[in-house]
């Protein structure tokens, strides 16, 4: 089947059983409910720009297992040049939908994690997780899926193991062994774009040991499997997704972020990649993070790059030039760029795996990570101090209010500056929304946490060689070894 | 009569006539609607506070005027010490409302503004501007008013003074001078607490030149005066303000800002304290500033406290102590000290005004005021960082998903972690409010840009002294002149 | 006796008995040799401002034991006032000398410490050390001598308490208690302005338990005490003190930092303020950095001042007016007033101790150390990117070579920009002296380190009252404790 | 000739008439006095590494002119991958020698730019630069010389162009075109490691129009030239290198920064590459600065590497453990990955000029130009903050005292702390030296400012672009042009 259109993509949505809720409502068809429709249309740019002339090549690559154009979001990542390519596709797509479309970024980052981990334990092992892996993803290629991926469990008490908490389902886990499947239960959390995709890869949330066995599970499911229950989460202002108006200014695109609860769930062997090899999951977990970590470079420096230009428009609608907020641009492209280069680092860097994916380097990824968890917010604040109070919470009337017959004539009066009340109430609520409103993507902890990249960037810093270098540069014989506290 | 109970302080409000609206609705009751009554009760509790046993001391002062007790939010500063009490008073304040009660604090920094400003004008001109003061401040102490402030006007192209717009009416002014008062036409925007307010104290929203003669106006009106019609802004996620359940958990507080659009309003002259003296609306625009920007210090302390707090909680429910993030909390309570401690030293470092007003130091508020631009979003950052991703943007099902007697099991079960579900999330719902929801204050532009500021202390800096300092322990002789610039 | 003119100190320091070294030699007259010399210069100016009729005011104050003008560094603070005057007095030093007149600084801390502890010891446990003190103290104010102090102890292994150490003479100590006094071994060490005192105040480093009771000593002695050697360090650069020409264009003021090595120097009883009551090295040392971290944000702001029209003046030179450079400046001037204010906020919001002592606010003391420890540090790194290339390292060639008679004509003729090269280099060697140089003051560790001030920090807030506030807020019945850590 | 040894280098320099200078003293053989030596030997390191078994790899490359083995110093740059092994040789560097070896890589950045300068002038003009400079390049790498490079004049008045200055000479310009060469006069100032180098390479030191066409000039010289007189500049604590002892530790490399005076030099035509083409001066600085501003990432996390391991050095002869530090070493690691990974970034998003050159992302590399001139102050700073007192302005005795007959028995004793007092100094000394002292290497202004970088940055962000990708996203017709500001 060759790549699928917009349509044909929302029509692949309307087919699946309805089993996505919000505010205690089942909602029947995603590509039109309020609450979700933003998050399709989001994810349906993918679909759109591989169709379109002009950014086609940024979004169709060809797969190395059959040669047929396959969407990126689909394709191995065998070359730093594809995370080039990622990096730049993610920049783009936040530029045509003003924000995160994590559904099919997530999915893309576990199936490449997945080939090479399945590489792995084939190799080591003698499974065949490989073969069932690369078979259903020609498949999926051939049906041009947009795939989400979950990693995320609800972790109980973060002191102990899945196996120690009081409540073993705090992490997924497989209840049952059959000849022709696995049965899981427990939950994923916080996982986005879901209500966009066709199916969701699953992947452990963490690196276990033996006594957690059974927590070591991957595979990929229907995104309306039996026994799946998903329920979406607030966002900062998501009733304006609901209203009419433009308090939510824009239509094409949104996040979306889903809690899954699996109550026995049948998985049968040719979708399960991994189940109980524990000692795969810690490259499992870091094979997803390093594309991750590394592109999500990208995702921050389009979403500054809308920053930029939204509070540039406020400030031309109060008669304001560029030049007087000179500095303040200038910080923000670095912060784009700080975070996009790094990215293409971490892949310039990286190195090849034995199955043939190419892996990005990990203290680079990591490094990145933590200036994605927190240049974002300066970003922020700029477009914020730039486009004045207005912007800073939204501090303006309601798109109601601008229609009122009592006094909506002096709302529209007030509100002008050199341009219409209308044209500069949009551009400040797109700084409000992309900074502090329902475009915000939650990019300190999505991937992970800071704290655990900073945990890595450590172990990865070879301390003790640049001790050495140290005192060889100031010519000290002694040995200086690492005490051992005492106190 | 006595300071009033809380009870006749919302018996008060409901006894104006109703001019506050929001989503094209008229607000009949702002004490019990929900768009109103979070900020009711917010400002319900200076009124609380000052019959408290506890409390009271640091909320009733002695009125100079009549020597009664009276709300510290009507008295007049006359000494460093009532500039400190005000920054604990106002810290104080967040920790019972967990956010911003700028009403009454922008009333009392306007009206004393114009206690000194009209003492300089009846000083060099010979008006009677202070006496009209006086009395009425005398009067609204013996009524113990809600008073709230307002400065901005809505300013069209920003590089045009008052007079040069294309709509004259785009800054506030007189259109008529009557034997018994002034009709003024215009509005004021993104006004603070106005729905609990009993009066609005009005003051220029900037310093006028004599073109401008006609801006540079000051009155009090009572908030439901005739011609005067108020729109209550958006702030993020406000509609849980109106939803049941916990998503916005706080009840004891909130934030609303107005645009008040005044169509020929007339006001008698006994409430008239400024018409057309141009030159004094630079000092009463600075003598707004000064306490104002030194106390907000205090603000921002407060609310930062409770971002400490609240993200201590979501750590505790997730199993994880204090001392995990000792270095973030840590950084958080200097971000909270170093607002609250210059706010304290620009009132010790302040001097004398000869009507007895106290007057901070002009360049240790506006140093003051920088800080309180940008620390408050340090500390956010760090409580989104310690509370986790369920904090960050609010990444959990909504409270009604909670109640779901289909899945609301399921929600409970997985939100749970080392206390219960509802608590855990609450805590979390609380970072959210304060970091990236209704609570957050707006402090990058309140009470004026940093931008402002900076220019403040630019010109306040005595460059030239500094060069001369250098160049004297330099030992240079030649004189080394400031360049006029060619290029 | 009267206040002593500059020649008279200088004549008292040449009166003592030659014990300071530095590079193996022992320096005969402090007050001319070059390594020693700057110093004596900078404080001098503390004699002849006191002799400056309108710099006195600032300098000389009324002594609380005698009604006799004093010194202030000879004075007990009493009155927040006196800190405001203190924090003001020594931004002026730095204005006067461009550096640390650091002796008189600790030995005010110093005395002032003493002061309040020697009340609390005989108090409590009725001896006579505050009677000892007084009398000592009126003498040495009618000497009007010039008093350094010292803390800080060589330490050894840092994880050790002083009587575990492998040599018990790692932190200085009783030896010998005689009838007429102590004999006591051990080090100070970076005891800063030790060549330009006449006495020198000894506090204990830390705070000790019962098993460091000989630790646990204060006392005063004459800088030339028998059996007390001193050796001078290395400051960067300081070999451009002993150069002719301008490398080093300041003659007016410099900073020595000694060790002191003490061989069993007998100390009389008068002069012994503690000597083995540990339970009050606690607050002594407390005493000590509350004001001395307070004030400190003076001498921080002060030398902010000199970095920023050093840096004007090069800018200047070069041929560029200052708003080339707004925003940089603007940065340098918020940091230098942020330090000065908040030691303003530490002494405003202090305590009286029962001794008449003026106790100056903990936490907001340690915030401004923490602030102290590192907003010099971009004031420095401003001033730099200000001044350009040649003051960034210093990179131009040395007053020797401008003299040059080969190619001194091609230095000067190329050197020269809009004033002569002299001038022009000698405002860049400004720059690099005060940002990498010999008039860097060492405000990281100064004092104790900003580690140490974080915990202090950590202490004082109050972290579960914070949680608290949040829990009210949030409306959370549910008991959340603080997790004991199992991981 | 094959690749020189570190002696054949020495005594390449030996062979060269004497004409540096420092402090008035006409250095006679730059290989063994004290002011040369160190960068004599940093720099032997390229020559000594090119002939180590482990190292050479990282040093020599094939010469795509020859297909000879020769110095990467010397080589093209024709791929991303030759500018990732200049990173990483860059950083290398800094690890065996401590700090800049410049005079080789502004050598090779030089000669890179003007690769690309000369074929494009060839190609426009039909000139014959471009062959001029490879037969000078294939006889340089067969010489296998040591090439430095120089590109900032003198500037006089930075708001003038250099024909506008009072002093014509103020930039290096052509006085005389003779048949067979061109005679020059001026000066370059601040150059890197000419005293190490056997020629020096001349650049443009800015973009220059018409007007000044004879600044339009480009040439290689051997650093002996008849007519160039060279004065070496101070750097921080230089002195120290004249010293015996270890207040300097390091002997392994040294930085010298060099003034040079061209009196009238003649320069044969086969080694001039440019010559009034004024419109070439652009792309020759831009050349120039790409890959400066690339891989100077990896020297500035070389010299980080090391401040990392001399602090940990302090800290563990203080007995403390890295963990103590754990967030502030992270945090250097942040800052060093950081330049690294964006230099990188910079060279993996550049592009192929039609001479086969490969240019860098002129947008990465001036945002690395913007890190690199900041981050290493923080990183300094942290590393003082661990090192301690000691090491923050080198707060210890001379090691002249160290070895005091009278007192150095007291040194070696109170030094001591886990390890030796020499070891102990010797690591701390280490820490002065990269953040304080001599081995501070100018990265804010070397290579040009960061506001010189941040003008190419706003430049090259395409501010429209993002505009138009803003105002599409909020849906707004209305054109909003950018303002023609009045005010």
């Amino acid at each position: 089947m060759a790549l699928k259109t917009c349509e044909q993509y929302k029509e692949s949505l309307r087919q699946l059983r309805p089993n996505v809720h919000k505010f205690d409502e089942l909602i029947e068809d995603v590509t039109t409910h309020p609450a979700t429709r933003r998050t399709v249309e989001g994810h349906g740019w993918t679909f759109r720009a591989a169709q379109d002339e002009e950014l086609r090549d940024r979004f169709v690559t060809t797969s190395h297992l059959t040669g047929d154009p396959v969407s990126r979001y689909l394709s191995i990542i065998r070359a730093p040049e594809d995370m080039y390519a990622n990096s730049q596709m993610k920049r783009l797509m936040f530029h045509l939908t003003g924000t995160c479309t994590g559904g099919r970024c997530a999915g893309w980052s576990a199936l490449n994690a997945m080939f090479a981990a399945t590489w792995d334990m084939d190799h080591d092992l003698g499974t065949d997780y490989h073969q069932r892996f690369l078979a259903w993803l020609a498949d999926a290629q051939a049906r041009d899926i947009a795939l989400s991926g979950a990693l995320t469990d609800p972790k109980g008490d973060r002191t102990r193991k899945p196996s120690e908490q009081d409540d073993e389902d705090m992490f997924l886990h497989v209840v049952e062994r059959r000849p022709d499947g696995i049965v899981v239960r427990g939950a994923k959390v916080m996982i986005c774009g879901v209500a966009a995709a066709n199916e969701i890869f699953i992947l452990p949330g963490s690196a276990y040991k033996e006594a957690d066995t059974d927590y070591a599970i991957s595979f990929v499911i229907p995104r309306d499997i039996a026994g799946l229950t998903i329920v979406e989460t607030r966002h900062p202002s998501d009733i304006r997704d609901v209203e009419p108006g433009f308090d939510n200014p824009v239509t094409q695109g949104g996040i979306t972020q889903a809690y899954l609860f699996f109550e026995d769930v049948f998985v049968p062997n040719e979708r399960v990649f991994m189940c109980g090899e524990h000692k795969y999951t810690l490259s499992a977990v870091q094979n997803f993070i390093m594309p991750y970590r590394s592109a999500i470079g990208g995702c921050v420096a389009g979403q500054g790059d809308i920053k930029i230009g939204s509070a540039l428009l406020v400030a031309r609608a109060n008669g304001l030039p560029a030049k007087v907020f000179s500095d303040k641009i200038v910080r923000m492209q670095i912060n784009n760029e700080t975070t996009f280069g790094l990215g293409i680092a971490a892949a310039a860097r990286g190195r090849k795996h034995p199955s043939g994916a190419w892996l990005c380097d990990p203290l680079l990824a990591n490094v990145n990570k933590v200036h994605v968890a927190s240049l974002p917010y300066e970003t922020s604040f700029l477009a914020q101090d730039i486009a004045g109070g207005i912007a800073e919470t939204g501090c303006m009337p309601s798109s109601k209010d601008f229609e009122s017959k009592k006094y909506g004539h002096l709302i529209k009066k007030y509100m002008k500056a050199v341009v219409s009340a209308e044209a500069r109430t949009r551009a400040a609520r797109l700084v409000e929304w992309c900074t502090i409103g329902g475009g915000v993507p939650g990019c300190l902890h999505g991937g992970g946490s800071p704290d655990g990249a900073r945990l890595v960037i450590r172990l990865a810093g070879d301390l003790e060689k640049k001790v050495e270098i140290a005192r060889r540069l100031a010519e000290i014989d002694e040995d200086i070894p690492e005490p051992t506290r005492k106190g």
